[in-house]
C-alpha cells in the first residue's frame, strides 16, 4: 500500500454534523471548508495571498478552462498550476465533465467517454476518463475528480441507471489511469433525487476505495426539499472515514443546513459571483448597491464585519465603485462575500466543536431570514 | 499672510533638473513626482496601499468625473475624497476643464465659465472658476487647478491671446472663490506652441503669485520637437520656488527629457491604461501580452524589476490572465507599469542628487531605443 493521498480525521461530532482536518500533501484543510472556485487559475481579482488571508485553505480550479487556455500541458511546461498561480496550499480540480455536459456545444456520451465542442473556437475534442486524470495530474492537482456524467435535466430512472453505472466504470478507469504520483482522486455519486440510485452508486463507488466521495447531480435544478432529502439519504451510506464533498453548491442558508447533514466540503461561484454582480452577502441577507438608499451611506457593508473591505469602505463608495464599473468594486466586493461565507465556515467549525450547532444554524438562518429585501444578483 | 499652502524646497540641481521636496497639508512629495491617476476615486484596480507602496507620493483625482458622479457634495458629505477613498495622503484634483472640453458635448464659452452637457446624462451644466474650486474644495483637494480653457486644435495666436487673458481673470477669480481652509492652487500657463505667448501667460499669472505654475495645452498633437522646445522656453521664466508641473504627459522618454528641462510634476494615464490593454513598460521598451511568444514564457515581465508582479508572476501566467480577460490581469499590469514609471522616478531625482541626470538620461533613452519592438497598445 501507498501514502494515502487524502486523509480525514474527524475532531468532533455534533449530531451529524462534524469537523476535522483534511490532510493532502499540500497541506490541511479545516472542514467543513468551502473553497473559493479559481476558475481560470485566479479567485478572479484577487491575489492567492488574499485568498488565504480571508480564510480559505484551498480552492478549486476547472480543468475544462485551464485545458483549453492555456493549455494542461502549458501548465506543466511551466511547473504547474501552484506555481504558475503563486498559490501554495491544496488544490482541487474538477474533471472538466460539468462543464463539457454544460458549456459546451454538440456533447455525445458513449461507453468511452465523451465528445464535445470547445466553447472557446468550436474545436471538436475528445475527454475520456484517462484524459480528465492526465490532464489534472498536468496541472498537479492535489484533489483530483473522477470523470461522471451529469445526466440531463429530466432524464429518467433508466437513462440515470445505465448513466451511474457507466461512472463506476470511468471511476475504476480514472483510478487505473492515475500516475504514482498523483493526487488524491474522489468519486462522485450520481442518482439524481432516487434514494435507491444514490444507494447503488454509492455501493458501486465506495467497492473501488475512493478518497473521498462528492454529491454530483444536485443543486441543477430539483426543488431545494428533494435536494436536502437526497444528501441526507446518502450521507450515511458514505464511509465516515473519507471526506464528503457537496459540489456547487453555497447559498449560505444551505451551507448551514448541508453541514448539519455531515457534508466537509464545498465550493461555489455564488460569493464571488454574486460580488461582481453588486449583491454583498450579510447576516440580515444580501444587499445590493445597485439601491439608491446606498449612495450616502457611510457605513460598512456589515456593522462588525472583520473583513478588509468593511475595515475602510463605505457603502456609498462600494456603490460609487460599482456604479462606475471600476475594477476596485468588484475586488473589494469579492473580500467581503468571500469573507462571510468563509467566516460562516469558520463560525459552523466552532460550533460543532462546542456541541451548539443546532443553535448557531438556527441564529443564521434567522438572521437570513430577516433578509434586507434585496433582490438576488 | 496666512500659512503657505504648498511649499517647494529644491535639494539639488543638475544643469536644469532639479529635485527637491513638494510640501502639502497632508504630506511630502518627492520630485521630480509622478501622480498615479485616480479618475473616479480609485486608481483602477489597486489599493491605496498599493500605490503608495510602488512609491506615489501624490495621486490626481478627476473633478469632472467626480462631480458628475457620486457628486462633490456627496463626497464632502461623507468627509472628502481621502476618506472616501481611503487614500491619507495628498491629492491632486484637475478643475475638470479639460474633459469639458475633451469629453463633453456642445460646449460654449464665455466670460463668465464654460457650458456642456453631461457625457454621462447629457444633462445641461455650467462651469465657472468659482465652481471648479468649490468642487475641489468639496472633494478636500490639496493642491487644487484653476479653471482654464483648453482651446480647440489649430486655435490661432488672436484665439489663443484671447483665451490665455481670459484664463488669468478666471485665475484671478479662482484665488478670490477659494476658502481660507481650501488647498493650494495652481495655475495654468497657456499660449499654445508660441513662445511670446507662453511668456505673456506666465507673466499675467505669476502676477497673482499662485502656489505652483502648470504647463497646459500640451501633448495634446503638436510635435513632439515643438513641445519641448516650449516647455524649455517656459520654465525658466517660472518663479525658481514654485513647483512646475506639466500635465497629461507620462511616455517614459518624455518624463526623463522633460525632467532635464526643469519640470517637477507629471501625471498621465498611460501607465495605467496600457496596463489594461496588456502593455507592459520595460527599460527595453513595451512588451504586448497579446504576442504569441509569451504563451509559455517563463519569464518575469522584466528581470531583475522588483515589483510584485515581477516577483511572483511570469509572461506567460500574465498573457493567459489577459488572453482570459480576467480582473487579475488588469491588477498586475497596473501593478507592473506603475512601478516602472515610479522608479523611472526614483532613479532620476537620485541620478540629480548624485549629479549624473545626463548620463542617467542617455542609459534610459538608449534602452528605450532598443525597443523590444512592440505595438503600442
Amino acid at each position: 500500500m501507498s501514502e494515502p493521498r487524502l486523509t480525514y480525521r474527524e475532531r468532533a461530532r455534533d449530531g451529524r454534523a462534524r469537523t476535522g482536518e483534511l490532510t493532502t500533501r499540500r497541506g490541511v484543510v479545516r472542514t467543513p471548508a468551502f473553497m473559493p472556485v479559481g476558475t481560470q487559475g485566479t479567485v478572479k481579482g484577487l491575489l492567492p495571498g488574499e485568498v488565504a488571508a480571508l480564510g480559505a485553505d484551498m480552492i478549486l480550479a476547472n480543468t475544462y478552462h485551464l485545458a483549453l487556455r492555456p493549455g494542461a500541458e502549458v501548465v506543466a511546461g511551466l511547473g504547474g498550476l501552484h506555481r504558475f498561480m503563486g498559490w501554495e496550499g491544496p488544490i482541487l480540480t474538477d474533471s472538466g465533465g460539468f462543464q463539457v455536459f454544460s458549456l459546451a456545444a454538440l456533447r455525445k456520451v458513449d461507453e468511452e467517454g465523451v465528445s464535445f465542442r470547445s466553447h472557446l473556437d468550436g474545436s471538436l475534442l475528445r475527454l475520456t476518463p484517462e484524459e480528465a486524470v492526465r490532464a489534472q495530474e498536468h496541472l498537479g492537482s492535489d484533489v483530483m475528480m473522477m470523470l461522471d456524467e451529469c445526466p440531463p435535466a429530466g432524464a429518467g430512472r433508466d437513462y440515470l441507471e445505465r448513466s451511474l453505472s457507466r461512472d463506476a466504470r470511468w471511476a475504476q478507469r480514472a483510478l487505473a489511469a492515475r500516475s504514482p504520483q498523483g493526487g488524491a482522486l474522489m468519486g462522485i455519486v450520481q442518482g439524481g433525487v432516487h434514494a435507491d440510485l444514490r444507494r447503488r452508486s454509492v455501493e458501486l463507488l465506495t467497492d473501488l476505495d475512493m478518497d473521498g466521495y462528492a454529491l454530483g447531480g444536485l443543486s441543477v435544478g430539483e426543488a431545494k426539499e428533494a435536494m436536502m432529502e437526497t444528501i441526507a439519504a446518502t450521507v450515511p451510506l458514505l464511509p465516515a472515514d473519507r471526506p464528503v464533498y457537496l459540489m456547487g453548491v453555497g447559498e449560505p442558508a444551505d451551507l448551514v443546513a448541508c453541514v448539519g447533514l455531515g457534508v466537509d466540503m464545498f465550493d461555489c461561484v455564488l460569493p464571488t459571483r454574486m460580488a461582481r454582480n453588486g449583491t454583498l452577502l450579510t447576516a440580515r441577507g444580501r444587499l445590493n448597491l445597485r439601491n439608491a438608499r446606498f449612495a450616502r451611506d457611510p457605513e460598512p457593508v456589515e456593522e462588525g464585519c472583520g473583513c478588509p473591505t468593511c475595515q475602510t469602505y463605505s457603502r456609498a463608495y462600494l456603490r460609487h465603485l460599482f456604479m462606475a464599473r471600476e475594477l476596485l468594486a468588484y475586488r473589494l466586493n469579492t473580500v467581503h462575500n468571500l469573507y462571510y461565507i468563509l467566516n460562516l465556515m469558520a463560525g459552523l467549525r466552532r460550533a460543532i466543536r462546542e456541541g451548539r450547532y443546532q443553535a448557531f444554524a438556527r441564529q443564521v438562518m434567522s438572521g437570513l431570514a430577516g433578509d434586507q429585501g434585496e433582490e438576488a444578483a
